[in-house]
């Protein structure tokens, strides 16, 4: 055995992609792969992980610290088994570069009315629509950690107005913000709806009908918009495909779904005003992921405290 | 004849809507329509116009000043009989902000493969793809007026790379910038290629093959990127078509066109990889617009000088 701690490999990512990454990642460290069945995993003091298997702390007993491949870590915190270890998160400003990207792309997709004119281009139709401005909305933005924050900031120097809400409250300078108490209020001012949050007890299902129907109606859009890039078990999508079709909603993007990958059989995919995009929105640099990883592992080892340790209790 | 000069209006804009901007506008002014073909023009001082009549000057001799409908001029330069009066150009934080909007939407559109993705969606297929980030790419915007600037801006906020260039040279802090000269060098540097330039002698016809093959290839999107909402007499279509046929280019976003309305024969509205809006990337805001002539009525009653006058010379 090494005198820097194996490591164990369990990432549902492009697989040619995370085999290419890994080389020259953790020098001096065994490297282990949960994929290969066959392999003893029971030296492993360490897993990074995205999604893991069911028997992944079955194989692997000895871990000393666990490495979630993403923001979130509700699919880690429901493996069986899951040992009581440090779970370190990975905190990225890539992740948080690409998360503002796909946010700020579609809050102006749909500002910009981009579904219609999408629509229109297959007919090859040429009608100018008309178009609010972006000071014109408000965008809602429910999740304020460093996710949120970064869209916040980026949605503002776009012209948007933008209200914020997470469970407990937060200031943030220029930005009205909302806590628990004021979803309904909060929800009111909203033309645009943007979910970053994660999936605890308190998140599942609440991107409901009751909830849409809070949303302003009437604004400059005329309807409101739902975007989700957290986590797709906060949406019910029974509600939110009969909010689309009824014209409670006038649009969505929306990149987590209940299932994943999304059912063929969605009705989503053939929506013209929804748009999808596979879970990329925040898509995990890998190279960085392993990096992170064996800052912390480095540290792990000199004796020093792990930082961007998971709270358990909270669930993120 | 009222104190204040008669207006006369000769705007190919959407017709309700620009109307009901009308009321309450030019307090004072004795409305003329140039759409009225029975209608005198002949105390007309001013025009408001966007695509003007051919015979526009013919029937109003008697014209003052002459006010532009949208940042461009190159339509009313092209009018028969144009008086030898100034030409203010409209200048709006609207149009600017509605401008970087488009554009910011673009270009993230195609750093985040929103075509291809589009594409996967009608197909119901989850597919992610290999995803690099703003940083990994340069944007280089071609005209660095008001417009251009302000794209710079947010473009650089949403974390591109961004070079400048314009005919002469300016100065932006924080970005490499470009004049006439340097143009090989700047299209070497840029993966996503932003035209907002006039159209003028110099202009016409400027984007073709020719060009498109001095843009960078083999960056992070793997081939270059074009998107104009300048005019569409910069570009020579024949060129791009074979240019995102051939793979010399990626893709595209087309706000101008060669003929406007498109033609329902162009081959763009059936391209996966481009994107056509309606010569909509900055519609003016009608009530803006008078509100600024308003002003500029004002100060030449006034005696006072003229404001965003255009350099004829220059053509804009």
């Amino acid at each position: 055995m090494s005198e820097k701690g194996a490591v164990v490999i369990d990432l549902k990512f492009e697989q040619r992609e995370m085999h290419a990454a890994l080389e020259g990642a953790f020098p001096g460290r065994t490297i282990l792969h949960a994929a290969d069945k066959a392999a003893d995993l029971s030296q492993a003091r360490y897993a990074v992980m995205w999604k893991p298997d069911v028997d992944l702390f079955q194989r692997a007993p000895n871990l000393d610290v666990l490495f979630s491949g993403g923001a979130g870590v509700d699919s880690i915190l429901a493996t069986p088994g899951l040992p009581d270890r440090p779970i370190v998160r990975f905190v990225d400003q890539s992740l948080t570069t690409r998360m503002s990207e796909w946010v700020v792309l579609q809050a102006l997709s749909h500002l910009r009315q981009m579904p219609t004119y999408l629509a229109q281009q297959r007919r090859s139709e040429w009608r100018e629509l008309a178009q609010p401005e972006a000071k014109d909305l408000t965008v809602g933005v429910m999740g304020l950690g460093k996710l949120g924050l970064d869209s916040v900031a980026k949605l503002k120097v776009m012209d948007f107005n933008v209200v914020g809400w997470s469970r407990s409250a937060k200031v943030i300078e220029g930005v009205e913000t909302f806590d628990a108490d004021g979803l309904n209020a909060f929800l009111g001012r909203t033309d645009i709806l943007v979910g970053l949050l994660p999936l605890t007890p308190e998140t599942r299902g609440l991107f409901d009908s009751s909830l849409f129907a809070k949303l302003r109606q009437g604004g400059a859009l005329g309807k409101p918009v739902f975007i989700n890039a957290g986590r797709g078990g906060s949406q019910v999508e029974a509600d939110l495909v009969s909010a689309l079709e009824s014209g409670m909603l006038g649009g969505a993007s929306l990149d987590v779904f209940e299932q994943e990958p999304l059912s063929k059989e969605s009705p989503f995919w053939a929506m013209d005003n929804v748009i999808v995009t596979p879970h990329a929105a925040s898509a995990s640099d890998i190279r960085a992921l392993f990096r992170n990883a064996e800052v912390q592992m480095q540290r792990f080892e000199a004796g020093e405290a792990l930082q961007h340790v998971v709270d358990r209790t909270a669930g993120y």
